[in-house]
C-alpha cells in the first residue's frame, strides 16, 4: 500500500449463479472481476484493484455477508460531493445490482484484513425436502425427495462440532500431500426445520443448516450437508461420520450437495 | 364435454418472470400456453386443450396454489402402465419445471370448474423494506426503501375488508362502462413482519401483505399493496382509503405494486 492509499473494507451480497464463483479469471465472469471493474469505472483508475474477501466461494454460492478489504488512492473521488464511503456504494450498486450489491463500505481499521482477521465464517444452507420444486426457490434451495429425519440430522451434525481432521470433507488443495492432515475447527453447528414464512415453498419443508468455523476448507460445507442428508435418509448415522473424520477415509461419502443452496452469511472479526 | 373426455384439476406453480401472464396469446410465451403445449406432447393431442385457470395473472405475477382445469381425452395413455394422476404429473413436470410444476392432478369432482366454483382466491404480496437490494429476494419481493410504519399498513387494510365498490383500485374492464360499479368482497387482510428464516435478505425487513376475496379485479392487489406501503410511509391513510373505496375516484392513488412481489397462494372450493 502506498502513501496515497487508503484500505477499504467492502461488505457485499451476491447470487451465486451469476458468476464463476468468487476468485477473479481472466476472460470469465467472476464476483471480483464484476467488482473490481467496477471500481476501475468508478474511481477512475488504471488499473482492477486486488480484492482480498474473507471467503472464497464457488460457482452458484451465494453471500449475504462477504467481506472484502481493497486499497484504494485517497482520496477517492476528485471533487468533494457527498460523504465518499456512500457514493463509492451507490455507484457501484447503481452498476452490480442486483447481481452484486455492496451493502456497507467504510474506511477498514488499522491492520485489517478481510482474509485473516476473520474470526469465524458463517455459512448457512437451504434443503427443500419435497417431491417437487417449488418455482419460486430455483437456485437458493436444493430440493431433494425426504423425508428427511432431521433429529437424525442434527445427531449426524454434531459429530461434526469441535477440531477434527476434515481431509474426507474437502477437495484437497494441490500444494497439500496426500496424506496430511486438514484439520478445522467448526465452532457451531445446527439443523432446524424453518417455517416458509414468506411464502415461496408450494409443498414439502424447508431445512436450514446453519454451520461455524474458524475456517473451511474447499466443499467443507456442501461435504458435510451432503452427509447430514445422506444422515436424515438414514442412509449413515453420527458414528459414520465420526469413523470418517477419524479415517481421513473420502470413500463411502456422498458427492457434495449442490451450489445453489449454499450462502456466506456472516464473517465474525475481532 | 364429449363422450370421451374426463375433466382434471391441476394444481400448478409458476415463476412469473418467466411469462407473459396465464392467459394463452399466439407466439407469446404465457403459463396456459406452455402447458397445453406440454399437454399435446405428453398425450399426443391434435390440438391445444383448452385451459380453465381460478384466477389469471399478469406478466411477472407468481403462483404457488393456481388451480386449472382441462377436460382431456379418456384414457390419458394408451397402455396402463402405473397410475395416470402420476405419470400426467411426472410428465408434465420433467418437460416445464423448474418454470412450471404441477403440484397436484387428479380427475375433477363432477360439475368443478376451476373458475366458477372458486370460494375464494388468496394472494401474498412480499416488500422488502430496504435501502438496498438482496440479490437472492430479485424477482421475488417489491424492494422499497422505508422506513415503512407496519401499524399504519394494517390500519389502512382494514379499510378493504368487507364488500366494496374497488374500481378506484383496478384496471377498468374494456365491456364495462366508466361509472359502473365494480364490487368485490375481501374477506381476510393482513400485514405481518416476518421473519427471514431462509436467511435470504441481508440487510432490512420484509413485510408480508395477505389478501383473500371471493374475486379479485383486475391489478386490485397490487393496487392495494401500494396504497398500504404509501400508508406505510405515512403519505395516506385509512381514512383516503375510505374515500377512494367511496368515490370511485382514482387519481390520487399511487401506480399499482410491481408484479414480482404477488403470488397467488391458494384457491378455496366447497
Amino acid at each position: 500500500m502506498t502513501a496515497a492509499q487508503r484500505r477499504w473494507r467492502l461488505d457485499l451480497a451476491y447470487r451465486g449463479q451469476d458468476f464463476h464463483g468468487f476468485a477473479p479469471q481472466p476472460g470469465i465472469a467472476t464476483v471480483a472481476g464484476a467488482l473490481s471493474g467496477t471500481l476501475v469505472t468508478v474511481l477512475r483508475l488504471d488499473e482492477p484493484p486486488r480484492l482480498v474477501c474473507a471467503g472464497r466461494t464457488d460457482t452458484g454460492v451465494h453471500a449475504l455477508g462477504q467481506v472484502v478489504h481493497v486499497d484504494l488512492p485517497e482520496p477517492l473521488f476528485d471533487d468533494e460531493r457527498g460523504d465518499p464511503s456512500e457514493r463509492l456504494a451507490r455507484s457501484c450498486n447503481r452498476l452490480l445490482a442486483p447481481s452484486v450489491v455492496v451493502t456497507s463500505c467504510a474506511p477498514a481499521p488499522d491492520g485489517f484484513d478481510a482474509r485473516h482477521s476473520a474470526l469465524a465464517r458463517s455459512y448457512r444452507y437451504l434443503v427443500h425436502d419435497a417431491p417437487v420444486s417449488s418455482p419460486l426457490l430455483e437456485g437458493i434451495a436444493w430440493r431433494t425427495p425426504g423425508p428427511l429425519d432431521v433429529r437424525a440430522m442434527t445427531q449426524a451434525a454434531y459429530a461434526v462440532l469441535g477440531e477434527h481432521d476434515f481431509r474426507a470433507f474437502c477437495r484437497r488443495p494441490s500444494e497439500l500431500g496426500p496424506d496430511e492432515p486438514i484439520v478445522r475447527r467448526v465452532l457451531d453447528v445446527a439443523v432446524e426445520v424453518v417455517d416458509d414464512a414468506l411464502g415461496v415453498a408450494s409443498v414439502g419443508t424447508l431445512i436450514r443448516i446453519d454451520l461455524t468455523a474458524q475456517a473451511f476448507c474447499h466443499q467443507m460445507v456442501r461435504s458435510i450437508v451432503a452427509v447430514l442428508v445422506e444422515s436424515g435418509r438414514h442412509a449413515c448415522s453420527a458414528a459414520d461420520v465420526t469413523e470418517h473424520l477419524r479415517s481421513g477415509e473420502r470413500s463411502g461419502l456422498p458427492a457434495p450437495a449442490p451450489p445453489e443452496g449454499l450462502c456466506l452469511m456472516s464473517v465474525a472479526y475481532a
